[in-house]
C-alpha cells in the first residue's frame, strides 16, 4: 500500500510509492547525454578568465588573481542580480516589484580540476565551509540583504553548465525565499505548541528508530527525510541546536566536513556518480526591522538538504506542490548506510 | 537591471533576468535525447492493453473496451494511489501519515495516435473538457477525497514516458496539495483587504496594460504571469469569475477549447514543439467538515497554468522556492502574440 506522508516542518504531503517502486540499485546517474565540457576558467593559472576575486585562501606572498591559492570566491560572470543600486521597492497596479539587487558569487572549491566534492580532501571541505561562513558574515553587513542562499549544482542535469570544476554558488537577496519563510513559520508553530524544536525532535526520533539513519558521527546525523520528495534525498543536521550555519565552531566544521564527504561519497559510489544539488538552510539575517521573531533562536535549526537528480520531475509537481517519490526513504537509507566508501 | 517580482497570489518572489536573457527565439524544444517510442496501448483497437474503462464517449451500440470510442478514461496501469481501503490517518512519533488512498486515472483524449493536444480538433478538446468535468463531479461523491488534480505531461522531459499518444492524468487525493492551499490563503487575504478577487483584478490589469496579454477571446484570456517562474509560462483564465472548473457552461467549454488550441499551437509552432505540462487549478471539494471558508466562492478563481519545459531547473529552486526566469514575460508574451498559427 502506498503511503501519504506529511513533512512535519512545512506540512507538505507527498506520495511514497511502494508498489511501483524500483529497487534502490535500479537508480543511477543520468549524465549520458550531457554536452562536452568547455575549457575550465576555474583551474589554477586561469585566474584571468574569472572576474577579480572577492575572497581567497592563499599564502600572503601571492598577489590576488595569480596562482598559488587554495580556494577563491569570485563574482558570477553572468550574475542574476546586481550588487550596485537601491532596492527601489514599488508597486505596479496589483503587482509588487523591486530592482534586482543582490550578490551572486562563485566559490571555487579547489585549484585542481576535480568535479565532485566527494573527491576533495576533508581539510579542503573545511576550507569550503570556512569560506561559506566568511562570505555570509560579510554580506550580512549589507543592510539591503535579508538572506544568503548557498547551494551547489553538480552535473549538467543539476544545472552546473559545461564546466565540471568543483564549485558552489551563493546568492544574497533583499527578500526571504518562500521555502525559508515556510520553514520558519512551520518550526515556530511546532515550538509554540510543544516548546521544543521540531528539528531536535526529528533528530531524536531518527536516532531512536534508525529506519532512515545513514550516519551518526561527529555531532551530525545524515538521514533520508520521512516525507522525501526525491529518491535518495538526504538531510544533514547538526545534533547541537543552532539556527545559524555561521555559528559552527571548529570541531563542528570538521564534523560537517567528515559527514559531507561520507554522504557524497556514498551517493557517488552507490549510484554511479549522479548529478545532485544541495542547499544550506539557515536563519535569515535578523535586523531590528526585519520582523523575525525572537524565538527563531529556539525554534529554527540549520541543516543541509541534498537532492540527487535521478528522476525527471513532472511539471505537475511544481504546479501543485505535490510530489511522488518512487522509493521509500527507508530503502534509500538502508542502501546508503550499506554503501561502502 | 534585473527585477525581483512578487507573485500577487502566493507571494513568491522570482528573479526576472534581463541582462543575461536569451532572445525569445533562442528557446526551443529539447526532446532530441528522448528514448524511442514504445508500442501504443492507447490507440483504437488496443483496448485490451489498458485496464477496463471507467468512462467513455462512444456510440451506444458499441460495447465497453471495444473499438468505436472517441475518448476513454481508464485507471492508471501503475497507479500512485489505491482506490480501495480506508484512509487510516495516524501518527508515528512526530510524523503524520495515512494510507495512499486515491484515484489515478488516464484520460485518453483521442482514438488516433496524435501526440500534442495542439493537433486535436476544437470539438475534440471540448470532449476532453467534458470528461474532466464528468470525472471530477463523479469523484466528488467519494467522501474520502478532498481534491482532484487534472494535469498533462507532454513529451519525455515533461514526464510523459515513452508513449506519445495524447492524454491527461487525474489524481484524486484525500489531502489538499500545498500549492492549492497557498493559493486559497493568498486569495482570501487579498479579498479580505480589498473585497475583490485577486484574479479578477489581475485580468482587468492585464487587459488594460496588454504587456503580457497573448489572447483575449471567447471569454478567456491567456497571459504570461508577471512573476513567471519559467520562460513562456502561460496562464489561461476565464473572465467570468468562478472558483470551480466544473461550473463551465457549454459556451465556456467552447471558449476554453478555442483558447487552449490557440495557445498550445503557438507554443508548438513558435518554439519547435517543446515538452510542456499543464495543471488545472480549481477549488477543493467543499464538504460540511472540510473547513474551507465560505468566501471561496468570492475569492478564488479557477485557471490553467501551462509550463513549457525549455530550461533545466536547478535543484536550488526546489530547495528554496526561489526561481530565476531567464526571459521577461513581456518578451515571451509578445513572441507568442505574434506567433502565427
Amino acid at each position: 500500500m502506498p503511503e501519504l506522508r506529511k513533512d512535519p516542518i512545512i506540512g507538505r504531503w507527498v506520495i511514497i510509492a511502494t508498489e511501483r517502486a524500483k529497487r534502490p540499485d535500479q537508480f543511477s546517474g543520468t549524465e549520458q547525454n550531457a554536452p562536452p565540457e568547455k575549457p575550465c576558467p576555474f583551474c589554477e593559472g586561469n585566474e584571468s578568465h574569472t572576474p577579480p576575486e572577492i575572497y581567497a585562501l592563499r599564502p600572503r606572498h601571492t598577489a590576488p588573481n595569480t596562482p598559488g591559492w587554495e580556494l577563491r570566491v569570485v563574482p558570477s560572470i553572468a550574475p542574476f542580480l546586481r550588487i550596485e543600486g537601491e532596492l527601489g521597492r514599488r508597486g505596479k497596479g496589483l503587482y509588487d516589484l523591486m530592482n534586482g539587487i543582490g550578490a551572486h558569487e562563485i566559490i571555487i572549491e579547489t585549484n585542481k580540476h576535480i568535479g565532485n566534492m566527494a573527491d576533495l580532501e576533508e581539510e579542503q571541505i573545511v576550507k569550503v565551509i570556512d569560506s561559506y561562513i566568511d562570505r555570509m558574515v560579510d554580506l550580512e553587513k549589507d543592510e539591503r540583504f535579508k538572506y544568503v542562499m548557498v547551494f551547489k549544482n553538480y552535473g549538467w542535469i543539476a544545472g552546473a553548465g559545461r564546466v565540471k570544476h568543483c564549485r558552489s554558488q551563493l546568492i544574497a537577496t533583499p527578500v526571504n525565499p518562500k521555502r525559508v519563510k515556510e520553514e520558519l513559520a512551520g518550526a515556530k508553530t511546532y515550538y509554540d505548541y510543544h516548546e521544543r524544536c521540531v528539528f531536535c525532535d526529528l533528530i531524536r526520533q531518527e536516532l531512536d528508530s534508525k529506519e532512515r539513519l545513514i550516519l551518526d558521527i561527529d555531532g551530525f546525523i545524515a538521514v533520508t527525510p520521512f516525507a522525501a520528495r526525491f529518491p535518495f534525498e538526504v538531510w544533514i543536521l547538526p545534533k547541537r541546536h543552532s539556527c545559524n550555519f555561521t555559528s559552527l565552531d571548529t570541531p563542528g566544521k570538521l564534523g560537517l566536513a567528515t559527514t559531507m564527504k561520507k554522504v557524497l561519497s556514498k551517493l557517488k559510489k552507490g549510484l554511479g556518480d549522479p548529478p545532485y544539488n544541495y542547499v544550506i538552510h539557515t536563519a535569515p539575517f535578523r535586523r531590528p526591522k526585519s520582523g523575525y521573531w525572537k524565538s527563531i533562536d529556539y525554534d529554527y535549526h540549520w541543516h543541509i538538504e541534498i537532492m540527487p537528480r535521478l528522476t525527471r520531475v513532472a511539471g505537475f509537481e511544481w504546479g501543485t506542490g505535490f510530489y511522488i517519490c518512487p522509493l521509500p526513504p527507508e530503502d534509500a537509507a538502508k542502501f546508503l548506510r550499506e554503501a561502502e566508501v
